[in-house]
């Protein structure tokens, strides 16, 4: 029997939902998986997460409180109304938070976006535990992030706060589907990383990285490019350390805005070694004002997959 | 006789000391000015503040709330430590609070940085009190801020939020004194655009401005360029209006960042004419995330020079 209390804990994604029970220390004491059913509709959706977590309490054990934690893609208000996930099918407007508690009489249900709900997973239990105040990057299809002041997660006025994606590095850059320039993420996001990475070898630079897709370069990932340098190709690595540098940047506003000094970087690319890291560690500290510089850190990310239970467990652990 | 509560408060600067007796409402009762020797170290300085303070007590009036709230360039730690103010010589580390505290036996004393000083100002008696949450920006020498959240100053961990002109707006662009590349200050602040504004009158461009200094061009300053463009000069306008289209690139950096929708202009550039306002308006508007976009306003700061006393008298009332 944990000593600690337990809470369940919900992470939806666009493919799978995950359930869990979560117990206050960070142990995941059991969990499944169900589809999602994304293309279905709300109602579906949202009986999936019914089931995932009616099979928790069979299964797995009722929880110690009385509370569910869940992770949601798209803009989430104080209500917790999910707005319009980008994966998830006639999901304008959505109210998860009243809609579970008409199915869960009794608990407490908490929603939040997905960056934020990985953010507070780093602050609890993974690499942000030792830090009272940090910046939260996940670096993967797009650029996101989180943003913890006091050991919580700071939301903004409207639930939309940490979107550093979007803080433009030129703004005569390249245009961004957000109708902006030289935003971040159309820099460093897997789409426009990956067309850079092409163009740049269509343009004749040398690497191992057309051998690992099989000639076909239209199936070049940023994981490949983490592959390829985890190997020793010196071009991918040169085109991830320009991406951190650039990371670094964005990164730096944020720290100069907040008089911030500590980020954490999640997400597949922060994945790809050491070197990346410091990349953005270095690219940072060179773009902060002064004082900031002698604390500038930055850290990767620790609970990965488990971010999206973990996280959701703290909304109400 | 005032029937609000009534304050001390010192707006402390490179030139001149303000003291004033201000009320719960914003009025400045009793004020008066003394030169602040800022050549002649800390203790010449703190002797010049507890004048001026003697003075309001004795010919303006004793405040009904024993407490003193003071504004002050550098950076202000929590304990109220003011650390390097560019204009004070010999300020490497001034417990400012304490020194005063000493002198004032019995008085609650506040010190905040100069900007948070004139954002509480906003926000409290000017054109910030219908919102709970904005930037405020200061745009004159250099560009500095303040963010007011759930109607507070947010200081951050260690009093150094708000620094927005050091967000870079292009990571290849012009040198800083800050060491980075592009910062929003490195195209608007006073002497860059200044320079900026020379170099085109010496490719050539037409315009009045040369007149306004008699000739001479080192004298310009934006000033000038504000009294150009409000007499009709085009080109003096369309300097104005492309620094403050640059200006909103690195705002809308914060609102996305924090979920921001307001910004408060002040500082000396921004009375130049609504036309200033609406190109950085317009440039945040197309720089933010579309959830943002209908919310966006920015508008001038309303307490100018009264800013400083307001908002420290905001900072104990």
């Amino acid at each position: 029997m944990p000593t600690t209390p337990t809470v369940l804990a919900i992470d939806l994604g666009g493919t799978t939902v995950k359930a869990g029970l979560v117990s206050g220390v960070g142990d995941v004491l059991y969990q499944n998986k169900l589809p999602t059913l994304p293309d279905k509709g709300p109602d579906v959706v949202i009986g999936q997460i019914e089931a995932a977590l009616r099979d928790v309490m069979e299964k797995g054990a009722f929880p110690s409180l009385s509370a569910i934690g869940i992770g949601a893609p798209g803009v989430v208000d104080d209500a917790g109304v999910v707005k319009a996930p980008p994966n998830l099918k006639g999901w304008d407007e959505v109210h998860l938070a009243e809609e579970l508690s008409e199915r869960f009489p009794g608990f407490k249900v908490v929603v939040e976006n997905d960056a934020n709900v990985a953010a507070i997973a780093e602050s609890k239990f993974g690499a942000g535990k030792q830090f009272s105040e940090f910046l939260f990057v996940i670096w993967g299809t797009g650029v996101g992030g989180g943003i913890i002041l006091e050991n919580k997660i700071f939301r903004g006025p409207s639930g939309g706060a940490g979107e550093i994606g979007h803080i433009s590095i030129d703004h005569q850059g390249p245009a961004c589907n957000c109708g902006s320039r030289g935003c971040i993420e159309a820099y460093i996001g897997q789409r426009y990383l990956s067309q850079r990475t092409v163009e740049k070898l269509n343009a004749g630079a040398t690497s191992s990285l057309p051998d690992l897709v099989g000639g076909d370069l239209t199936k070049i990932e940023p994981v490949y490019l983490a592959q390829a340098a985890q190997a020793g190709d010196s071009f991918s690595k040169g085109v991830l350390v320009e991406a951190g540098t650039l990371l670094g940047v964005a990164i730096a506003a944020v720290m100069n805005t907040l008089d911030l000094r500590i980020s954490i970087i999640g997400g597949g690319v922060s994945a790809a070694g050491d070197f990346v890291l410091e990349a953005i560690e270095e690219s940072v500290r060179r773009h902060v004002l002064k004082p900031l510089r002698p604390g500038i850190r930055v850290l990767e990310a620790t609970q990965g997959n488990a971010a999206g239970l973990l996280g959701a467990a703290g909304l109400v652990l």
